[in-house]
């Protein structure tokens, strides 16, 4: 085991990862975050996945949780003269980027003993954590706002998760961490320090994958969407691990990509606005993610920005993915549709390199892509 | 370009791969095969997916179609005693292994410099080679069996091929391969040699991830559904071409798997029969699949066999699968119906090591699953 402790991101305060669960700073209330040793890590090691990067991860080799997640594909296309790497997170075991996170918690719940767990989700990262407490014998309850796309719930129910539709997605937040007082773990991602941890194994991915195809290009922008941020967190984590390991010498800048519908960031890093309804993007309805001074400082401090969408660019961006032969979901287009608007105010130019991974699969929603892409919605 | 040639299974007339598309004998219309010189092969070579096979590919440098096919995870899970290495073959870009043969059949086709192309298939073939196809701006015509699953005729659509929908799947092979008259060259997986060389780089993935993590039990049984039987002959072709290459020793025994209602297989090779109906096997429903004779022969020589399934042994082993944390459809769970045989019937013993691919996304069909898993059917 590697030395790794948490850290509270305002007061300081310094915590064990190896006795029990902490999600939160007991003095100040606030998100925790992972810091590591990288004095000694060897990578990749010779374990499958997103445990290649067992050195960087808060995790034992006594408790690998593998179910497929990591060493997705990476796809290269160009777009109006802007190289896009393409990571296709959709193809992980549960159909989105999720896995990465659910995986290394589910290792330390195995590790600590605990048997019972719960988080609330818009759908991905809930159905993802079912599969994984499922194939690993961990109780799991989820909580979902109600209006959560059905074929979502499902995959809770049918990994044998127990379901509990909440009114709205605050709701099922606040529902789930008082979970606690019935004897459930609350793992949810929006403040679980180590899901991070998991997610910045697409970092160091994406690093191996471009020195094994020869492209000395490294991507000077990150686009990803933003709900609770930990896909935008986790980059930044990684591409600051792998700059520290020598292995990436330069730093990418953050574009998040949310909904004009729910938008925390639009306050507090510069914006491009827009309007029109995102109701599409059913994954993007955070309104208060616990981490947001995190992400405010992470975009601003590269010289990002946030780009807002709407239903209809995420439709347009939708189709041109269809055309290249991706099939993601509503949620994943809109960092095409963000990509389009970077192009249109000459913020990207031709010649860029911008890294997007695309997050959640589209076969869960067959027909209303149908719907979408033809017209007839 | 490595030295590739087309050869009768029958007759043995010789035919280039270079200059046009060939399905079948021009003398005896018999399948082709590929074969191939095996003397000067590197793998891997630096490219992604099943291109690191590429020096055993029919295929030329210069038309790498890559979507994101191959490197698909390998889990390993023991099962009554025995160790399955199941292969996530749902995790193709597409949601099933068919991209791999989608992926060489495009890269011959732009190289041949043809613009439209057909095929008939129950499902996930055709919405693969629609993927691909619009990937790479060629013009696609799928025909498809009435009822086949309404998500695999949707997504064809959505990739904006032609769907012609036909009353029954022996219609619409009959169709497909009529439609070379209206300028339609017939790539269908049925007949396509290439398909097969595709398929077969699940087989190199294997003997490597087998290297990688250092696990020295090749497998001594072979586990796959059958409908037209590529799979199959792929995984044959591999298995068969890396013990040429010196990478396996030994020959795995196959066994295939197919549905009670369609059972062409059953009266060729030794079979362990069964009753009631297979009808959620909606991807196994090849009354004459052409090859049928090849696959005879790979199975009898391996001292292999055939198991039926039926519905409730599918309903179980996907209730086992869902547990196991993989989502995949009724189809795929089809493998792990004809394990749980082989166990009872002491074919397989404790110890025994199995590959099994799990074919086909259940993300499709979410609805089904939790229809069928929680007994509400």
């Amino acid at each position: 085991m590697h030395k790794f402790w948490l850290k509270c991101l305002k007061c300081g305060r310094v915590y064990s990862l190896s006795s029990k669960w902490i999600w939160r700073c007991s003095s100040c209330y606030s998100p925790l975050d992972t810091e590591l040793d990288l004095g000694k890590v060897t990578i990749p090691r010779n374990y499958p996945g997103i445990w290649k990067f067992i050195d960087v991860l808060p995790c034992s080799e006594k408790f690998i949780t593998y179910l497929g997640e990591g060493s997705t594909p990476l796809v290269i296309r160009e777009f109006r003269g802007v190289k896009l790497l393409l990571k296709l997170e959709y193809l992980n075991p549960t159909g989105s980027f999720k896995d990465r996170g659910s995986a290394v918690t589910l290792s330390k719940v195995l590790e600590l003993g605990i048997h019972r767990i719960c988080e609330d989700s818009s759908g991905n990262a809930g159905l993802s954590l079912a599969a994984y407490s499922s194939s690993f014998s961990v109780k799991c309850r989820i909580y979902v706002p109600r209006d959560s796309p059905e074929s979502k719930r499902h995959l809770i129910e049918l990994f044998g998760a127990e379901l509990i539709e909440c009114p709205s997605r605050e709701v099922a937040y606040r529902e789930a961490t008082c979970a606690e007082l019935s004897g459930y773990t609350y793992v949810g991602h929006l403040w679980n320090p180590i899901y991070i941890d998991g997610v910045k194994t697409i970092a160091y991915e994406l690093a191996l994958q471009l020195r094994e195809l020869s492209i000395t290009d490294f991507p000077s922008f990150v686009v990803v969407p933003v709900a609770s941020g930990t896909l935008l967190l986790g980059l930044a984590k990684g591409f600051r691990e792998l700059k520290q390991l020598g292995l990436v010498s330069s730093d990418p800048i953050y574009v998040a990509v949310q909904g004009t519908d729910v938008a925390p960031l639009a306050r507090y890093v510069k914006t491009i606005p827009c309007e029109g309804s995102s109701s599409l993007l059913d994954a993007l309805r955070v309104p208060n993610p616990p981490r947001l001074s995190q992400l405010v400082d992470v975009i601003n401090k590269s010289g990002g920005l946030c780009i807002l969408t709407n239903n209809n660019h995420v439709i347009k961006a939708l189709k041109t993915l269809c055309k290249w032969g991706f099939v993601v979901e509503p949620t994943s287009a809109s960092v095409l549709a963000a990509i389009e608007k970077l192009i249109d105010y000459r913020i990207l130019e031709s010649g860029d390199v911008v890294f997007a991974p695309l997050t959640g699969s589209g076969l869960k929603v067959t027909y209303l892509l149908l719907k979408l892409t033809t017209g007839s919605c």
